[in-house]
């Protein structure tokens, strides 16, 4: 049985949540509130604001040496909703990496919203996530886990095109906020 | 009638031709042999790689001043697929800005395949042009011509979301590339 640990409990956790327990997975959270609980998955999504990473890593960066870890976060500036917080061409999962130097970081889930996981859909097409990574059994453990869940994934290659996916998921969110696009709606990923 | 001037004779040239003229846009073609053509439109396109740029903006910098220049390049550096040749944080449409100081550049078409433009879909969705500039009326005159011809067109932001939009279709040509999406395929915008 795949192992997996979620942390946060915001809509995106849930809708993750609910997908890998879809596919069969054993899915452990850890709240904010928890600075020391011994984390189960093998697979350790942070299912958090950007701006949360600093903590968790603060409080299990040891802990999380030899995992995959999964970074779904859109480093936005949200003041104003017009730049990225992250180093001019770096990405949070890049940023995350130097920070868990032990740890197998992956970037996925941040293009996609969480209305979006939770019906499988954007508008008529079927959900995909796209997911990039240095490790490529880390990947595609991730990508198993998700298709179990019945949704798809696409290995969109090293992590350094995490700075292309969060690219992708801060144009997505401007779309939203400005309502050209809808919360359940957004980027398709057509094969 | 909008009078609009395509530089370029390549399969972008020809899809984003097709939809002016559907849309009753006058356009004329200038070819990449002709170096001191008159420039017609109000609207130009330099469906070109991004490459031939330097060379366009030497020959008709004067005669650009003042027209909607529209930059549909992705800056690929096409021998290694993965890194584009802009400096990092800028974009192919901020630096023709500044080679074109008094033109009102804008980006477009960057994110769409030609046999998408070509269709007018994205595998069952309707293809969207994203386009971002700094001047609204010069986005919106593209726009007006883009709907004419039946395609929908989003204003995407910014000039600055061009480094963006370029992130998107990177990403985008290399999944094609690897053959994870079709080259008819790739990004629909849902709204």
């Amino acid at each position: 049985m795949t192992n997996i640990t979620i942390f946060g409990n915001g809509n995106m956790g849930a809708a993750i949540d609910a997908i890998f327990a879809k596919g069969g997975a054993a899915v452990q959270h850890i709240g904010s509130s928890e600075h020391d609980a011994e984390i189960q998955g093998d697979i350790v999504v942070l299912a958090v604001p950007y701006t949360a990473l600093e903590q968790i890593t603060a409080d299990y960066g040891d802990k999380l040496a030899g995992k995959t870890v999964v970074d779904i976060t859109n480093p936005l500036d949200f003041a104003t909703f017009d730049a990225l917080v992250v180093p001019t061409g770096s990405s949070a999962a890049a940023e995350l990496q130097k920070a868990l130097p032990s740890a197998k970081v992956v970037k996925a889930f941040n293009t996609n919203f969480a209305g979006t996981l939770a019906s499988g859909q954007v508008g008529d097409v079927a959900t995909t996530v796209l997911i990039a990574g240095d490790d490529a059994s880390a990947k595609q453990a991730l990508a198993d886990a998700v298709t179990a869940g019945g949704v798809r994934a696409i290995d969109a290659g090293a992590l350094k095109r995490a700075h292309e996916l969060e690219a992708v998921g801060f144009l997505q969110l401007t779309l939203a906020a400005q309502e050209k696009v809808a919360w359940d709606a957004g980027f398709a990923v057509v094969s």
